[in-house]
């Protein structure tokens, strides 16, 4: 039965990685003062770990039926991701937490998409995709974009209005996102499926697992992935400082990228095939979960798990950069055709973030 | 003569509500220190003089043909509105002025038309309107926002620059942003009214009265509505304070939603019969009316009527929330094309607003 | 060989105005304490030669063949803005420099757009462009927006992180900029150049010179603007006193005006003749240019020709300004269609804009 597993394995360089996932514990014992090691570990050890994350998921998915498999998809896509923060939220890392989630949104929706565009428009003159998936994603984002926009702006414009405020508004903004989120799929995978055809299957070329064999990889790495981002985040800050990188870079930056490399190996090559509804759902679609799903129920659990409630308050520039990268999506998809050119300018947005984060003095951000 | 009026009273539920005008008069009388019983009699009785004061309109402009009757419904669209906000202009409460304004466009733009498009949408699967009118009103609506965001932007920059600066520019504005009005409506029901053929005339499906009750009515409703405004302004502040609710939503949501329920109940009835053309003509020209007409005139009669000059310079919350409404109508229109998910969208930004203002403690706003 | 010349000079009443070139040398020997003349003269002599250089650049562009013609018309077509500016910036007045890049992008956006969309709209009921080229355009301003908007916004958000930081961000948002524009290049003259046909030659009606004529006019007109700028930008600050323009006002609109004002004659007549697409082309291409090009040149000349490194770092204004022009260039441009009433709000935000620095108060800006 493990053999698809280690089939995939063999076809698959990316799980190569795979070796540093003991790795990790090793050095944990071996070398406890290691930071730096321990960080660079952990980071090849979640690559691979999350490609198996999410090839599970889409195996389950496919063995349960259109509706609850894209409801699992909808809500498992970035277990990554989720666990990672989950793993920082439980140590209190409120500030890590927050920059994970704003730098997951605008890695998706500007290296992730842009990168595609690029890849794919370099192979292919132009390319077409369904704009109707790219537009609901792109609305989906917008509210949330208002939903971290509007309470420190209405809330700072004069006086600061106290944190009871900010906790009480956060709750409420958490239950609205999370309700929108369901509705969207009632629309999306329910009411008007057919709007929305061919962009719900991420890995569409592979084949799935067994059940069983999936849903034990999703408890297995799922743990794996727990054990591997408490590693990670105690050695993320220290690491930061002797790689020269502010915390603000580490966080938005680096690991949005590691936490997101699988789905972007699955959205390049969708894009360098001209199945561009693929790579545009992914990278939009992961976006929007993790603003309308990931972040608030992360303020929800904050309140089981945490040490304190976790708010919805976001850093002014990490706002900024969300309400960029949203209308620069909403922008460039406007048209539903894309050439590399474009793919330039969302990576050019980007960069600029990155080189902005990357010189920031430390304690700013 | 007055027949038509008896018929539309029996016909139309929301005119049982005239019962609560002599009650708001005899309320004053015997309850003078009541003002929580006072507000909601006003409320209740400003609801269905608004409605006869829109269908009196609207007659007066379907017998006086297309041009003038056109020009009346441009501006004595939202007579409640300007007479509320004349009331409370000679008070000297420009605050509540203020928000009134900011709040009729905030809530004709998202929840009035977000409500018609999930109304509609809930009937019909898909719902097609005319794209010209939509991006008028929106192009209006964004002119407006930059009159209201400018100013600040630049001024607040770095020094406050000055009260007579904030009243000469607005004083300027509210020229320029009329004199757009008036060349819009040139352009929309002159050199190009083919374009925006439908959206023209609100309440299509009802006999239009004869002139001589409709301009009896008019006056008289005016009157009025004036007299019951004047124990609404009164009584506002001190039942909200009893309500528990905050006064930036009280002069934001519940002025709103009290002005512009006439209105509502015409859109969401036009979206019901997948007339979706009228409900976004009515919303949104509602919008950009009270933004380019009725809030510069306001500032230029305030020379004339008020005890000060009033600017046009906005609590930064609202120029966001402005701001905000005005990108979500041109992002959402900008297709022609609507489904129950899209009203869903308006409604959530709407309600982020709401519960943001609602929870926001006396003293900011 | 002079001959085209003279004839060109017979034909266009603009050149007329060459006659003022003596005079303000004249003027600066015989009336040096006289700023206000001084200032009236050099802005009717760079007028004329703003408009000799862009012919001279064409008609080298349309002897060297479309790539490198191209290549000329996209780094020499702002040669007038970039001599004043540089001037300028010899000078110091970082302050000055900045407005008018500012300035220059706005009006160009805005005022040159939105008179060409009247123009051309009052003697057309609908005219239709090449949505293409406006895109590119639009999406480039975009990213410049991006890079001006985002140090301040990060940086700023909670404490100032110093001068070195900006420094060294801005010298790699210039490199990344200048890279992008390049990259533009590539995309619309090189790999997708069927899709931006017509945007490309602006005087498309004039014979071009021999090359000997247009090289040495190149040459040594760009010397006279150099010599006329210095008396501007000397003259200048005393002249707006003396007029009650505050320097914000001269800075961002009386400069961008004379700069502009050969392209801006360029702009209308092809609007006039109903060639919307050259006239889009002009403004937007002009803006873009300005922001990519232009712009980031004169922070890495700066290095070597100012008595300190020039930043990017613009008063929050005009990065306000810059945003609202460029997401008003982008929602107008969206549809590929104008009428007249386009231009009248594209113009009124111009006006908003132009009222507001006019009223403002000495020291703000």
């Amino acid at each position: 039965m493990i053999r698809p597993l280690l089939q995939e394995v063999r076809h698959n360089p990316l799980l190569w990685l795979l070796v540093f996932v003991p790795a990790v514990f090793a050095g944990e014992v071996l070398a406890p003062e290691a930071p730096t090691l321990l960080f660079v570990l952990s980071v090849l050890a979640i690559v691979p770990l999350a490609a198996l994350l999410s090839h599970a998921t889409e195996s389950v998915a496919a063995k349960t039926g259109d509706a609850v498999g894209g409801l699992l998809n909808a809500t498992l896509g970035n277990l990554t991701e989720l666990v990672i923060a989950l793993t920082a939220l439980r140590a209190g890392q409120y500030l890590l937490v927050k920059a994970s989630i704003a730098g997951a949104i605008v890695t998706n929706t500007l290296f992730m998409l842009g990168a595609a565009f690029l890849l794919g428009g370099l192979k292919h003159h132009l390319q077409d995709y369904n704009r109707a998936g790219a537009r609901l994603q792109a609305g989906l984002l917008f509210l949330a974009t208002v939903a971290l926009l509007v309470p420190s702006a209405i809330a700072g414009a004069d006086r600061a209005p106290g944190a009871e405020f900010t906790e009480t508004l956060s709750l409420g903004l958490a239950v609205l996102l999370i309700a929108t989120y369901a509705l969207g799929m009632v629309f999306s995978l329910g009411t008007h499926r057919t709007f929305f055809a061919s962009a719900g299957n991420a890995h569409a070329g592979e084949a799935p697992w067994p059940m069983a064999l999936a849903l034990g990889t999703l408890a297995g790495v799922t743990i794996l992935v727990a054990l591997v981002s408490e590693v990670f985040i105690a050695s993320v800050e220290e690491a930061a400082e002797s790689f020269g990188m502010s915390p603000a870079f580490v966080g938005f930056i680096v690991v949005a990228l590691v936490g997101g490399a699988a789905e972007m190996a699955s959205a390049f090559s969708a894009a360098r095939k001209d199945r561009l509804d693929l790579s545009v759902g992914i990278a939009l679609g992961s976006s929007s979960q993790i603003a309308l799903f990931v972040a608030p129920v992360l303020v929800l659990l904050s309140y089981v798990m945490g040490p304190a409630p976790m708010d919805l308050q976001f850093w002014p520039g990490a706002v900024v950069m969300i309400m960029i990268a949203t209308l620069t999506a909403a922008l460039v998809t406007n048209s539903g055709r894309s050439a590399w050119f474009v793919g330039v300018l969302l990576l050019m947005v980007y960069l600029i973030f990155g080189l902005t984060l990357y010189l920031l003095p430390p304690g700013v951000g």
